[in-house]
């Protein structure tokens, strides 16, 4: 299995409500997808920055030894992207301060030759035509995975909800579920997503896990209990990163056949949970640069004891 | 193993957001309580209501095999307590149309004699004085656990933290946790409770499961995922109710000897949230009435394989 995630790279400044704060972080779907799925086995990234991201952050993607930065784009003369926000104090919302789309605005970048092999692939958010485009790229995929954001949903219903029926699995936020189908209950918004189209649909839901609805049933997982969050961002990509990962690792270790299988897919969802628990520990990916194999067996291990009955 | 709990019987009325309602319903927290524990054993109510409540009010605990009303007062020249609510659209809040206190304002009722050899004790919500003073009617509890509410953290909070010292376990929202130790984090706030005195406490998050703070360890329960939630109310103490069945009849069984243990009050818990996931899918006791062992295995089963990872 070959595993490519499309979608942003950027510059991030968040603001804590503790008062701290970081400057020109390392962001971006892609890249918080990458550096999770990166500890399951290698990941192919497709974005494009400008001619002004700096190479400390460049190297970033160097301190994980999986991530292949073939498909990542410098166009001269545009912009990186960069996005600012603070948290609110319990966390779980946050306002966004600035958004520089800049080389977002422009046309996508193209997919390396070499991915076009690729058996796997997360459409991180952006517009859903791009993501349409991007799916048409990868003619060897098995399993495609996609999320959105409020945005898309107010602007692009239509386009959106043609990629909701040409993909295996749609991850989004509760509100951006409640959004898209009118339904206040989760649970009900998850179901009726299925029944557009994909085999499964992740509803994430912060702090308080996430809703799984799959034609084969339905489950909810909570978070991982974490006392302390220093930076959720970039935790929703990771979760989906982890996903992605294990689904690779164990699809390539023989371990399992049918990949939006109602089981196998819980299991990867809580190596999601996982993933995302470490994001949040620290700002930007300083948590997730430091990390160990044995860290994420360990906290997988508590998190699944923690669930049996 | 005996099971009592002390607390409020009620008249409720209850309005949900699609404009239906039930006026002068059976509620309050032993009711839910005794209903749900009932499925697992005897249990042993002590309240109190007026000369005004209704006989076909009083012959819904007759529904209920296993409910013992000899600990329900009734108090002549006494009216009954009454609340009226309104859910919000998204059932997680609600706004309290009136509350009656009436005979809940008066002297609490005694525990009869034969409750005396009652060695699991839970205090549903009241003044913490009363709770303290109902604690010290069971000289032979193994077990003790009480609820709470804002208003006594708010009022007398001096005697809620008198009580917490004194008690096995503590069960409360997730608002309220919060407000007792100030602190925004869930995990955190349950965590510094246990230091308090406890061996354990329940972070109640409605739709969102609840966090389990021990001395031995920290879970996270998901909510079974309801698609249909028509009324809310009772659904903590039904909780409450199915976590002490589960312990009681476990414990008869010779199926556990230490009733702190952090994996028996984990499962303890799954059998409190499959008991809420039932009482929510209508108004006052209606589901609870009409309940089967069988309904209540069958989610169980369902409930602990979602969570099997």
């Amino acid at each position: 299995m070959a595993l490519a995630v499309t979608g942003t790279v950027g510059i991030d400044t968040v603001y804590t409500p503790d008062g701290d704060h970081r400057e020109h972080v390392l962001g971006g779907s892609c890249t918080y997808f990458a550096a999770a799925a990166n500890f399951y086995g290698p990941v192919r990234i497709v974005g494009a920055v400008g001619d002004d991201f700096p190479d400390d952050l460049r190297s970033t993607f160097d301190r994980f030894n999986n991530i292949d930065t073939a498909g990542l784009e410098t166009r001269k003369g545009s912009k990186t992207f960069r996005w600012g926000g603070k948290y609110q104090e319990n966390m779980d919302h946050r306002d966004t301060l600035f958004t520089e789309l800049n080389v977002l605005a422009e046309a996508p970048p193209p997919v390396p030759e070499s991915y076009r092999d690729s058996t796997m692939v997360f459409l991180a958010n952006t517009h859903p035509a791009v993501q349409l485009d991007m799916l048409s790229r990868f003619p060897d995929r098995k399993l495609a995975v996609a999320d959105t954001m409020d945005l898309w949903i107010n602007t692009e219903r239509e386009t959106l909800t043609q990629l909701v029926k040409q993909i295996d699995g749609l991850v989004l936020n509760y509100d951006e579920a409640e959004q898209l189908t009118g339904m206040k209950n989760t649970v009900a918004a998850a179901r009726e997503l299925v029944s557009w189209g994909p085999a499964f649909v992740v509803v994430k839901k912060g702090e308080h896990g996430c809703i799984f609805a799959h034609r084969d049933g339905i489950a909810a997982l909570p978070a991982f209990p974490a006392e302390r969050v220093i930076d959720p961002t970039g935790a929703g990509d990771t979760f989906a990163g982890g996903m992605f990962g294990h689904l690779c690792r164990a699809t390539d270790a023989g371990a399992l056949t049918n990949l939006t299988d109602f089981d196998v897919l819980r299991r990867a969802l809580a190596h999601g949970t996982v993933m995302a628990s470490f994001t949040i520990e620290d700002f930007s990916l300083d948590r997730l640069a430091t990390l160990t194999q044995e860290d994420i067996d360990r906290r997988y291990d508590e998190f699944a004891r923690m669930m049996h009955l």
